[in-house]
């Protein structure tokens, strides 16, 4: 390993952000500079949503690292600066910004570029008034648009368009959600799971069109319809739209990566090791550009996660400054609350256990938040998911009003350390009347598959 | 092991009923019997506290198996019958009822007699309008009481005696709890916790006197005052009491079992080992009687936790019956609501790994329950304790108005899996702003006690 004096990260979102101050952290004396294209500094990108709500009060406040605070650390920050060239042999990367052009040299450096929306085939995507939903631009232009826009069609009910859907509904705009697959948030639940969510949603005045395909923003400088077609019945129509906001996934932004012969993984992440180490040696790469592992499998794995940029985040600064810390694979705990519906999931989903080729046993159950006879408790659906053959936990997903992310959080924890259905079984929850039963549905969900694992 | 034919459970609490319905689960022929010294069938003791804050319908709604469902199990319930003396060597027993006396014969028997209240050394206890709250007697007595009583004062501020003060309260009662020790919930929670509870139920209007003993209950046939002093500076005074409520701790029931033989241990219940058979073979306990091992320190413990009786009851239950199951031993994890605050916590506390003369290295942080942009977020604190010996996780404390008691679990699933602080620290919580922060309060404890690990 090289002796280490100068660490540049590439990118300033809750990866790179996380790395440099983890870095400094690390070593107080290592030069450490981080760029962005983007002229913010570290922002909450999850939040974005939120603003246009008025949950999130302000735009500022979504910016966890204000850019004068950089200074303070001792790092060096060129916002509004996109690096163009890397010369991976001399260490030395280009970069051009607002203040014009220059040169960095590095001795350890980090990919923290993310990820950019993958527009799908849509005619009609160069319009005005349509959007993504990635950036703080694009939060303020729906901000402006909830006060103007009636109609918006949202195509794409993945978190993301779910959360933009609810946030434009709650200011008083008819909102349609178009999804390609049978149901929204497939990335996370399982088909009966999206279905509550679904029912929830449309219980709220949001429209959601499942199975069915955007085929044409129609209108001349602006939408005027969106253009969709239903996958199974082939039926056509035209979706009244003022604006329409597009969130059908993203893909990492690897470029400058690749151009320098950086390894790419078959999720086209850059690939990582356990140290967030590239094929390349003192390259490191975290967050959404990343390619890392399942913690289950092993198998190569990226999700753009907010908690898994932090932590590879983390993992990666402190070794670019000469530590040895380890990322522990992903186990891709998620949550998402939309009109009050909680929805988590962890680990395998039924179609993660089919792509990874694992068969699975089901504890598939409906419980309440509080013990029966106390007024008030609330419905849940909890699934949890154990490997047939080695009969260990491998995911679970839960749906409800409420203590819906933490129950999760304690499959997640089981998932870590490998438990079988016993060991969650044999999980002794707290319980008291206003807050839980003796048996709560999580050991109820294993007895169930326990039973199964046995027969 | 003796051909098991029939089993007879003494106790229907939480344990007794679990133990022969679990019993009857594994074995659908064996004959079983359950006898209860109170007329009611299984009800959830914890409950009582709400059916006179009305969070509880009616006393009904607490009966978890009604009488009438034990006939459908093919199990016969004596209800309102004692047991007066075991012939441990004929495996026969005594009983003596509403429907007079008679005998039973037992392969397995199984002692869930529960525990009652310890009364403490205070004048005045035979008065009328003094109660306890462990039975629907004391807790129809009180919903009387909120109705005419304007003054309570309630003896003991446990988790019992709190619930209760609270639940008195909110019906306009005014509520002085009297507690012995420095702290109210000592049994549970640390001081500092503790008095975040104080400060927030005074805050409603609950008067807590704490470091006092409470010595007379003065009155004529009822009381008029209680005559408490203050442990610190002697001073005495009276407070005004129309009713009084007595909630200073519980002794497990073991005379039966004493009397037969069965071994007691150090915490004063019946000691039993990891299949809950006492030293008596087929003679087994569970529940607020029984003494088991503390599951970190593998050391005596009995805890009067529904949680542990259920899961007691069904170890006993089904090896009575011929199977082989084992209870993993004790984690202690609780929760209790007051006044809206949420106060949980598992495993050792400072009081008890002193006890156990164990060295903790504490992680305790104020934290969030959502990241600081999202509006509405929740003021916690947490406390996560480690054995500085072996580094593992010993022990955790959560107060807050929201997502206490699941977080606390994620703890409870830890301590069962012996993780230590790094495992706690590479904890993937699952995230979102409006649910939780990227890095949960849960693993910023484990952060801070792991520095102080290292240090």
């Amino acid at each position: 390993m090289t002796m280490v004096e100068k660490i540049v990260v590439v990118g300033c979102g809750a990866a790179g952000a996380t790395a440099a101050m983890q870095a400094r952290k690390f070593d107080r004396k290592v030069s450490i500079a981080i760029l962005n294209t983007e002229p913010y500094s570290q922002y909450s990108r999850c939040g974005l949503p939120y603003t246009i709500s008025g949950k999130v009060r302000a735009y500022e406040d979504l910016v966890l690292t204000p850019p004068e605070s950089w200074a303070g650390m001792n790092i060096v920050a060129r916002l509004g600066t996109t690096v163009t060239d890397i010369d991976g042999k001399a260490r030395q990367l280009k970069y051009k910004g607002k203040d014009g052009t220059g040169t960095l040299e590095y001795d350890a450096l980090i990919f923290a570029t993310g990820a950019r929306n993958a527009d799908p085939p849509i005619k009609g995507l160069d319009k005005q008034r349509v959007y993504g939903i990635r950036t703080i631009g694009d939060a303020k232009a729906l901000s402006v648009e909830a006060t103007k826009a009636k109609n918006v069609v949202v195509i794409g009910g993945g978190v993301a368009g779910m959360e933009t859907a609810e946030a434009l509904h709650e200011r008083g705009v008819h909102v349609t959600v178009v999804e390609f697959l049978s149901n929204v948030l497939l990335a996370m639940v399982d088909p009966d799971m999206a279905e509550i969510v679904e029912e929830h949603c449309r219980g709220q005045g949001l429209e959601i069109l499942t199975s069915t395909a955007a085929q044409e923003i129609v209108g001349d400088t602006v939408p005027r319809t969106v253009r969709v077609v239903n996958r199974d019945s082939q039926q056509s129509r035209e979706v009244p739209a003022d604006a329409v906001v597009v969130s059908t996934g993203v893909r990492p932004v690897t470029e400058l990566a690749q151009k320098m012969g950086v390894e790419i993984g078959s999720t086209r992440g850059i690939k990582t090791d356990e140290r967030m180490m590239t094929n390349i040696a003192d390259v490191y790469a975290c967050g959404d550009c990343a390619e890392n592992v399942d913690f289950i499998t092993r198998k190569p794995m990226s999700m753009g996660l907010g908690t898994i940029a932090v932590r590879q985040g983390r993992v990666a600064g402190i070794n670019a400054a000469g530590g040895d810390e380890k990322f522990p694979g992903i186990v891709g705990a998620k949550v998402t609350k939309i009109f009050g519906l909680e929805i988590a999931s962890t680990g395998l989903s039924e179609e993660l256990a089919k792509r990874f080729e694992i068969e699975v046993v089901k504890g598939s159950i409906k419980g309440s938040t509080k013990p029966p006879y106390y007024v008030g408790g609330k419905d849940l659906k909890i699934k949890t998911f154990f490997n047939k053959q080695t009969g260990k936990l491998v995911g679970g997903q839960i749906v409800g009003t409420e203590d819906v992310a933490m129950r999760l959080n304690v499959i997640t924890m089981g998932i870590q350390n490998n438990i079988d259905a016993t060991g969650l079984f044999d999980f002794e929850n707290c319980y008291a009347p206003p807050v839980c039963d003796t048996w709560d549905p999580l050991v109820i969900s294993a007895d169930a598959a326990r039973r199964r694992l046995k027969s």
